[in-house]
């Protein structure tokens, strides 16, 4: 690859889709040439996974390249999850501490209550942790449609983490982003956004198997329960990219006090 | 079992750690008579897996029953994590939507930053998403000790799971409970408490195996970060249950406006 400064920002990309998805392989490419680039991802699809760890196995991690327009980056295949790629990237894998992680590009959202299931989420949330700028950035694209196209959401990826290296994110604090589906020009803009308050309805489907035995394949519709502003489902739909704020802190603040009446 | 009265509170119990952990048969037997209890647990250990749900297989639920003093309970051991079983119960094996899901007792605590990763919370997570009261309840005690004693924790889960049935909980909260590793007697009682802010360092051990190819087992040492007052670690550490409110809107909202700012 083409050698950048010694003092180049080194930026880590994972992913949950796995090293081989066309997300990742479009960001890397998309980044290119912003810093020192290094690649850690499951080796295997780990979709859904949430914020799982391996704790009951060993994890092995397989060198390999990955091509980007100025030639070739390092990177690892890890038989784990998304958050374990991140830990034994900055504890093992790096040559330093990075200066940036950057999860995706996933395809399919990763909006409103779908960040706590989202292994996309958790690669960036486990950088958050460890003291470091992350942001995971999702394709408004549902997976079984047609070919998906990064373009847009490779670009708006690489100006928001030339952002994130210019200004720094505040502690404990990672950027979720979500691209519509559309073509670069036609995406309006950024929009800051917050967490649309949602939920799955009817999330299994019962079958029989060949044997007579019963089974279960998870189903579910997603429902959007906020009609209020400044969501990020409201962003993608109105056609911006959305980006929201995500802490580390579940406290719910607001309902100490009242909890702390309660007859204990 | 003893029939309760037909509009008895249906307490859906489930853990992580599995359906023949002893932490989930104290828990149930613990609220014996609060309710109709049914358990849905996972057929297997499934701790650290955070909020990973099952979608690229099917899973499969495996009645049996759990014995409580006054005689047994409908369980089902599911191939799935937490998350799935909570979404399976609820759509698909319980006679009624449940009162109350009570999620544990698990084997080791989940404080501080490890909310995140645990099944334990992540059953009690899928409650709160479903708009049912939930809990989830963790005794403080490493799992590499001796046999663990779960007499206190389980006389909290009732006690606490009866306020809950009386007072209930905030809309998308759930009450995340860690008992001290001490005789019931000597516990001072509960604090309403907030997460620690912390991090886990240095998190996985380099090894060559016999073929001299190199593996990974997640190491680690937990470290609080916090020194300010009212957290989960504070209070056990001080001998408290500590009962910590916890939300699914992940939004840092303290960082909105900033984050408006910036140049995007």
């Amino acid at each position: 690859m083409a050698a950048p400064p010694a003092e180049s920002p080194l930026i880590l990309i994972s992913n949950d889709d796995g090293i081989d998805a066309p997300g990742i392989r479009a960001l890397t490419a998309a980044l290119d040439g912003l810093g020192e680039l290094m690649v850690v991802a499951p080796a295997q699809e780990q979709s859904a996974v949430g914020h799982a760890i391996t704790v009951r196995m060993p994890v092995r991690a397989h060198e390999r390249t990955m091509e980007v327009p100025s030639g070739t980056v390092p990177a690892y295949a890890v038989t784990g999850t998304p958050a374990d790629c991140i830990k034994l990237a900055i504890t093992q894998l790096t040559p330093r501490r990075p200066a940036l992680i950057v999860s995706g590009i996933n395809r399919g959202p990763n909006t409103a209550v779908n960040v706590i299931y989202s292994g996309t989420v958790s690669a960036a949330t486990e950088g958050a942790i460890s003291g470091i700028d992350a942001m995971a950035v999702s394709l408004c694209k549902w997976k079984a449609e047609a070919a998906a196209d990064y373009e847009a959401a490779g670009r708006y990826a690489r100006r928001m983490a030339e952002e994130i290296l210019a200004q720094g994110l505040p502690p404990g604090v990672l950027l979720n982003v979500n691209v519509p589906d559309q073509p670069y020009r036609d995406i309006r803009g950024i929009a800051i956004t917050r967490q649309a308050r949602s939920r799955w309805e009817e999330s299994f489907e019962a079958r029989t198997d060949p044997l007579q035995r019963p089974y279960y394949w998870m189903a579910g519709t997603f429902v959007n329960l906020d009609e209020g502003d400044n969501t990020d489902i409201e962003a993608v739909e109105g056609g911006y990219v959305s980006a929201t704020p995500l802490q580390l802190d579940l406290t719910a603040h607001d309902h100490l006090q009242a909890l702390r009446k309660w007859t204990w």
